[in-house]
């Protein structure tokens, strides 16, 4: 009797990303030992074709950007990635190149990333691909980065740069000259997953940007019950970004609340800075002072003058 | 700054799903402390609208669905469940109501089954709702059952009843006469989770039946390197499918091969047959056995007469 076709396609693109206690992928579920004395650290995403990625983007980078959002999860907690269950569901005729190459890209950010695949499921839709992915880490009792933390005094802080996945979508879709660095950083982003781990017991709170930078601070100011406030000029962009908003400086509201940057936004205490910088530079990774946190509510950007910016709604939403 | 739509609708629906761990479903990932000394066991599984569920099943029984038919995947190991995460794709257009209902009945299962919400992502599609679950369970280390251990001279045993879930999708789409208990059976699987914690030990293999009583038992076979043979006159049925049966017996295949019965299927040594039964006693299930493992290659249905019965294509194949 022959096996569905779904079987195959599990056995030639997905058993070979199985890794210890995946069970070749072969039984009902995964088994795994947890790192002993540490916690895990668990996470969720899913994005939709159309929604959360171009319908042509290359499959490779898809199944990258995939891991990577989710990654992104684990930096911003400080911990060290494990390993990650995924479901699939993908349109009936999906072509076979375009499930190795979606592979391809997994199998590429595992061996980046030091994890595997545990297990999942793989089903068609009449709709848009719709991927969902779940990712397990660890860190030390009591170690996780948290939202809630930051105290009045403190310096709000940045990784790399902002505003590159909100324009490189732009560059995608014709609405900004194409521009391979922009693209590039839409379609793959650098979980911070190094910093992340450097910033444990130093950062005194965090999160990773994936709805904007703005609406984002808002998050971290409103879990510690005060304001931030940040300059637009301090905002750390790169020359591509430089560039665009030279060109047009209508642009400004899309970078600081556009999303996709996969940054860390995170609360340090002044005297902490130097530490800040180092743990940067042990990671490899620029971070930017670019405001601070208020007694009050809410986020104000300053323009060069100090004076308040108007920006439209704060990011991205779905309903 | 108001928040977006999205983040109302996950205070307002789920976070009051969410337990210890979850922080609330304010941070980027959870933390969970896993019980000490236990394996952990977890497994994925999506659910589309159109495909796994009728666009019009009430919310409540498909919150309930989406976990079961996870749940199922521990029962099959024997683990005992811990906590989920969940990620939903819905049109955008969803009412509140629905999404209220949805959450109602995952409230009710998380009662049921002493399990609570980690985290997630809630996202917009284009597309039909798509639902994706990680489960979470643990077991003894070594404990877990698998479904490669059965040996010819075993005999296969299935719980509950088979078929139900099939014929029920029949009547709830008018190819059947209504049937509440068929349609009960259909949107609301049982897992069998306190059959499978009572097989640790007991069960050479063992799996859940969610692709058709054939093609899983296959499955079996195919771990086990040998062949299945059961009756189908042993094949356990409801009192609504013997009838559904007697008045048109060409729904047997639809019976033996048409799935979403969740229900395990296991393989274990004659002599154990009594500790079977008080097993399936103290888990409150029926357990029956249809037949046994045989050296050879796949699974043979038999008639009443012993001839095998010419089945059509094994279980349901998404591609």
């Amino acid at each position: 009797m022959a096996l569905p076709a779904e079987f195959g396609l599990i056995a030639r693109h997905f058993a070979p990303l199985a890794g210890p206690g995946a069970l070749a992928l072969e039984d009902d579920a995964a088994l795994l030992d947890p790192p002993p004395g540490r916690t895990l650290v668990l996470a969720a995403d899913a994005m939709v074709a159309g929604v959360h990625y171009l319908p042509d983007d290359p499959p490779e980078t898809l199944g990258r950007k995939l891991l990577r959002v989710n990654l992104s999860d684990l930096a911003a907690m400080g911990a060290v990635p494990l390993a990650y269950l995924m479901t699939t569901a993908l349109p009936r005729g999906v072509a076979q190149d375009w499930i190795a190459g979606f592979a391809a890209g997994l199998a590429a950010d595992q061996r980046e990333f030091g994890i595997t695949l545990l297990g999942g499921d793989t089903v068609a839709t009449q709709g848009p691909a719709c991927l969902s992915l779940t990712i397990l880490g660890h860190v030390a009792p009591g170690a996780a980065l948290r939202r809630a933390g930051a105290r009045p005094g403190d310096e709000v802080w940045v990784s790399g740069s902002i505003g590159d996945g909100a324009l490189g979508l732009l560059a995608l879709t014709g609405r900004l000259p194409p521009d391979d660095h922009l693209a590039g950083r839409y379609r793959l982003p650098q979980p911070r997953i190094a910093l992340g781990q450097c910033l444990v017991g130093l950062a005194r709170a965090a999160m990773d940007v994936s709805d904007g930078l703005v609406q984002d601070l808002g998050h971290l100011a409103r879990a510690a019950g005060c304001a931030a406030e940040i300059g637009a000029a301090a905002v750390p962009l790169s020359a591509p970004a430089r560039a665009a908003l030279a060109a047009d400086a209508d642009l400004l509201p899309r970078i600081l609340t556009g999303g996709d940057d996969y940054e860390l936004v995170f609360a340090a205490a002044p005297a902490d800075a130097p530490r800040i910088r180092a743990a940067a530079a042990a990671a490899g990774v620029a971070a930017t002072r670019i405001g601070r946190f208020l007694p009050g509510a809410g986020v104000r950007v300053l323009d060069a003058a100090g004076n308040p910016l108007a920006l439209p709604a704060g990011g991205w939403s779905h309903f």
